[in-house]
């Protein structure tokens, strides 16, 4: 097995390190603290993080030190000990960049009340699950604290008396490892964001300890079982640098992994980590930016919270890593200048200095892409198709990817449209107010299970008022979605498209995104065909959860409005309250007002054909959810098309008192064919133009002939999909 | 009578203004126009708006021009005609400053158009009501076209061959002066801001033509009805400057007023109309300024569009002509630095120059103020107390004017609150879309009438689920509110009070906020005394709308969440859903989070106290309101004092995942007095400190000795309310 060989290789590398590297050997190296030195008054951005670490730190060493007993899940005691290593771990650099020994002592006095402290502790009172830690109520936390404090050791282990040393490593670094790795040997060896903080934790440890058993147990895990640093980077990312939790998990995980990488270089500079898997750890990074909109907030598929964008901590510190290691990428500094901060470490100096020496940054260089999942790319993906500058930019985003670990949702081959620097067609994310105590500890509510994760909470299709997968997450986890191909395009179309046939028994699910941008459109249109294909008859929901000010929708409806009901009593149906409901008379469009321009989304219906009017409310006593709303389209059969176009249109300017083109701009959406081979829908401008789309349903081929024949008439194109201007 | 002979003495003044004063005369001047040249390339705002215009004019000249016939009252027509009026006005700036023929030559083939289409019509098509227009569904958008036409004309006036001008004045200029003056003389004699538009447009009409009649219409009326722009000077505004209407109607109003008082001020110096009763309009313009919040939103009390700040083109227009008028005012630079634009005037090229000049602004100095409603000021007011920088400040806002003539709400003694650059305790404003054609043609929707207006929408108390005067406006134009006193604070504290007791028959109330700033806050707390006396038994409702996350409340409740209903059916009550509701178990605190801090209200309460929590939507099946919600104290018995701690507190921060402080720092709010003589009420910290606020309830006198005795126990304190630590 040439893994196997791979890994015996690397265990020689490290076994050849020497011990005697010298400190720091972390995030910093003598020679990162050589350039910071040199550095100091030249780069705005350094010189506010060495103040600002100073104020932190002198305001530290003058106020009472307090090391308490564990208490809460998010209260006084545990933002206490995340400030303590914070001002541990800034006091470590400080005295490395000063050579006061102040920051020394401060760290070493610390370390010592901790040591006194840690023995004593048992389970977190508050702790609730499996991983639970014995400083924070779970252990993620704890790991969090020691890769911090490992730095900050390292950095003023030679200050400290050697007899201070043991009583540090013997009653807290020693027990809290052999906690992590005996104890908490699942975590470990678990393919997921919480064994990369606890591999990282342990390897620093090991780094600091000089323990090269603490360092192989980080990267090869312990025991049989496999896991470790290394199995994480082959199994956690795709070969596109896709990180198969998602766009808001990466954001936390990409911490650990750079941070560790760069012990690792620092340490076994032979492992070229940095290489590893063909660069795994860039393709990462520069996947993790792509999966930003133009805000720097992460596209909020799966469990996330909305407010998370490029320049939380974590990417601050991997990004200035990234700027030093790959190369000083010129873009990376536009987004290191909308972060507003640097890390102190070699790679934020560089980063700082970069910024002083450049005066016109170029914009970050947003595209469309796709993402594979998986560790071989086989297991779906994410398509994302951007049109326009970094101002304005229009984003369409499927996913079809794999489950994506605990916090995955049921939501295969879901859409999410952003335009104006906003949500237009939002996924919800997950319901969780971070930290904020009043709402079940800041933990994740309950309604992200009941609600967020189901599949009604998706602009995509429910079957049957059932989940995906029966919302059963073994089951989701052995499945994923499928490409069918991926188009980025180069001129006035482009299109993604992506099946899944396994989230319900029986049923085939196509969708096909096609992008059509026309000089008479301020925007391009986005024309959205969902396939569902079955041998028996169900019940199909699209909903499109939009964001906005409803304007108006050409259906006559059955208004609730004197009392309202939930939708019905399945998963994620119970959260909705049915404001309206209606058998559609033909096309169904509605509009609704967005900052400054119009959105409509026009539908293809029948009279089999339902539309609902619903709200994200009901069932949520304490207030968890957001009232936010969405149109459903419901059509009962065996087989059926949603073809709906996706418009966005005029311009409202309330300043200037500005209204042009409220009106949708499309006449008719007909579904022409819908075969096997292909689908085939003719779009109807108002102003008498309009356009057929033509997408193939078969293997995906671009230079296939194709053709198509229903009612009579035989449509052909060449390739996976065409468009045609009527 | 003095205003009479005032009367004659202007007469004699306008008689003898020279009819052949040199044009233009009516924005610009002469000299304004050797200034703006001299200028050219040395201000880059001045030189943005000339490119600007140029761009725009150009554009219209390189285009077909159309003058089309009226058919609708927010569409294609509607907007053209707006836009020719635009492109009038400039390209006759356009001529003054550059002397080319082309500009002139569009403004007189444009006007020979509109005389020859002008004769034509009658009644607009899509009018509706009285003050219909012919160009436009309404008069008013009509007199706003003449104000800049009246411009236009007088710009080119020299370079338009006297038969043309015979033909633009004959069928055109004077038969719309005569339609405003004669058909829609109600209108040119009504004390409302149409009536201002309908007195710039015949005036600057009359300055164009060289009409003496014309501008005595306009300056005094028409026929023996009290009216014109002198009239409306002096009833629409108080000595304060405050503008009866309130702050939304001011930022439209301020346009005709500021453009017609600058020409009249070039063509009529004599009159010295920026003097005029103690420089009414430059005390209105400064009132307006402080209607605003540190975002430039005008604070939006009566209907009101959220949207629109001191960035609107008509406060543009006016801030250029008092900058050039009242003195070069630094801090009026930083407002036309937010602005970001400045008008073709000398006006607008000053503040260009002075920004260019400039390169440290001065903050707004926005300050806690009593605005006096009413001709004499007798008509109650609005009071505002602000706390903090203009990066994050608290206000409080206490309405107790008169009605405010149609656009005046049923809102007595209520309350809003900003803080962080947002609403948190919000006024509803007014239900409508401007100018988006979807919804009811752009005009105010129904539901500003149905839930807007009404008492139960607004933070104040509505008894026995009737609006203040029963709903009925010729009944709620006859009273106003009362001050009490009003004390803006120099140290800890601050406080409004103010009654009314016309509102509900038979049923007085008094309101009085204070404020508390103390070292160990964060902001200042509310201090929030509704107290409610009458003889017979009233249920009671105060409402807090909030605007953010809903966290937590301390109460036990029935909560509707699987089925819900409207609470009400009286006007406002049929527009909320009931979420929650149940009877009170002691002080009822809430808390929500906004922005970056959390909020709560507690409430002293006892058994008789119901609680409810709703939300706004309710029979709205357009989805013409916004779903926000509210809390509802409700008591039922002849008299109450609502007594409430309104409190910022604590941190959070989703980026770095902080919070702090979640929990409301208040232990108990204890009601121990409410008589005729005074309000006194405990607060308990959970710090174990607190404080006493006394309130007189009698007559104000800020030096009086008051004492109240309640449960054997004498307070005391000197003037209108005290406020004592514990």
């Amino acid at each position: 097995m040439s893994r196997h060989i791979l890994t015996i290789l690397l265990l020689l590398t490290i076994a050849a390190a020497a011990p005697g590297q010298p400190r720091p050997s972390m995030l910093l190296s003598e020679g990162d603290v050589r350039l910071m030195r040199a550095s100091l008054g030249t780069a705005p951005l350094f010189d506010a993080a060495v103040a600002d670490a100073k104020r932190r730190v002198d305001a530290a060493i003058a106020a009472p030190m307090d090391v308490p007993v564990p208490a809460d899940a998010g209260g006084y005691t545990h933002e206490r000990h995340k400030q303590n290593y914070t001002e541990m771990q800034l006091a470590g650099v400080l005295f490395q960049l000063t050579r006061e020994r102040r920051y020394a002592d401060f760290v070493r006095t610390m370390l010592l009340k901790y040591a006194a402290l840690y023995p004593s502790l048992g389970r977190h009172p508050s702790a609730a699950g499996e991983a639970h830690g014995r400083l924070f109520w779970q252990s993620l936390n704890e790991t969090v604290w020691l890769v911090n404090v490992a730095q900050a050791y390292d950095c003023v282990y030679d200050a400290v008396p050697a007899a201070d040393r043991t009583v540090i490593e013997r009653d807290l670094l020693r027990p809290m490892v052999k906690f992590f790795t005996v104890e908490q040997s699942s975590v470990l060896n678990r393919i997921h964001n919480h064994g990369s903080w606890m591999a990282a934790s342990v390897g620093m440890a090991g780094f600091a300890l000089r323990d090269t058993a603490m360092v192989s147990a980080a990267l090869y895990g312990t025991g049989d079982a496999p896991g470790g640093y290394l199995r994480l980077l082959d199994g956690l990312f795709s070969p596109d640098g896709y990180y198969t939790e998602g766009a808001y998990y990466i954001r936390y995980a990409i911490m650990p992994f750079f941070v560790f990488a760069k012990a690792v270089d620092n340490n076994r500079p032979g492992l070229r980590i940095f290489a590893y898997r063909d660069s795994v750890l860039k393709r990462a990074f520069n996947a993790m930016l792509q999966l930003t909109y133009t805000t720097g907030q992460f596209l909020p598929f799966n469990d996330a919270l909305k407010e998370k964008s490029y320049r939380s901590p974590e990417v601050i510190t991997a990004l200035n890593i990234a700027y030093a290691t790959f190369g000083a990428e010129p873009s990376l500094l536009t987004v290191a200048k909308e972060q507003g901060s640097v890390t102190l470490t070699g790679g934020g100096c560089l980063a700082a200095k970069g910024l002083a020496a450049t005066s016109l940054l170029p914009p970050f260089p947003y595209r469309s892409l796709e993402l594979r999942d998986g560790p071989q790319g086989e297991r779906g993906g994410i398509g994302i198709l951007r049109h326009g500058g970094n101002d304005d930019q229009l984003l369409l985003l499927m996913k079809y990817t794999g489950h994506g670990l605990s916090h995955g949702h049921y939501d295969k081959l879901s859409l999410m449209m952003y335009d104006q620097q906003r949500e237009q067609l939002q996924d919800y994310g997950a319901a969780r107010f971070i930290n904020v105590e009043p709402k079940y500890g800041g933990r994740y509510l309950p309604e992200t299970k009941s609600f967020a994760m189901q599949t009604i909470a998706h602009n995509t299709v429910t079957v049957d008022e059932r989940s995906h997968f029966g919302g059963d997450i073994a089951l989701s986890e052995r499945f994923s979605g499928t490409r069918h191909f991926f188009d980025a395009g180069t001129g006035t179309t482009a299109a993604m498209s992506a099946r899944c046939n396994d989230a319900v028994p029986g049923v085939r699910m196509q969708r096909t995104v096609v992008t059509i941008a026309d000089p008479s459109l301020p925007k391009p249109l986005a024309v959205d065909l969902f396939r569902v294909v079955s041998d028996r008859e169900h019940t199909y929901d699209l909903p499109f959860y939009y964001i906005g000010q409803f304007l108006a929708m050409n259906q006559r409806l059955t208004q609730y409005t004197e009392r309202q009901e939930a939708l019905g009593t399945a998963p994620g149906y119970r959260h909705l309250w049915k404001e309206a409901e209606g058998r559609a008379q033909g096309m169904v469009q509605f509009t609704w007002l967005s900052g400054n321009r119009y959105y409509s989304v026009s539908s293809a219906a029948d009279t089999g054909t339902t539309v609902c009017r619903v709200r994200i409310g009901a069932n949520d006593p304490n207030i968890n959810l957001r009232r936010e709303p969405a149109v459903i389209l419901r059509t009962r059969g065996t087989s059926a098309l949603f073809a709906s176009v996706i418009e966005p249109h005029g311009l409202w300017d309330g300043t200037i008192e500005i209204s042009r083109d409220a009106a949708s701009g499309i006449a008719g959406v007909t579904v022409l064919a819908s075969t096997d081979e292909g689908s085939v829908v003719r779009l109807d401008r108002k102003n008498g133009k309009g356009w057929t789309v033509m997408v193939a349903n078969g293997a995906a081929d671009a230079g296939r002939q194709r053709s198509v024949t229903a009612g009579g008439t035989t449509y052909r194109w060449t390739g996976n999909y065409a468009v045609t201007v009527n």
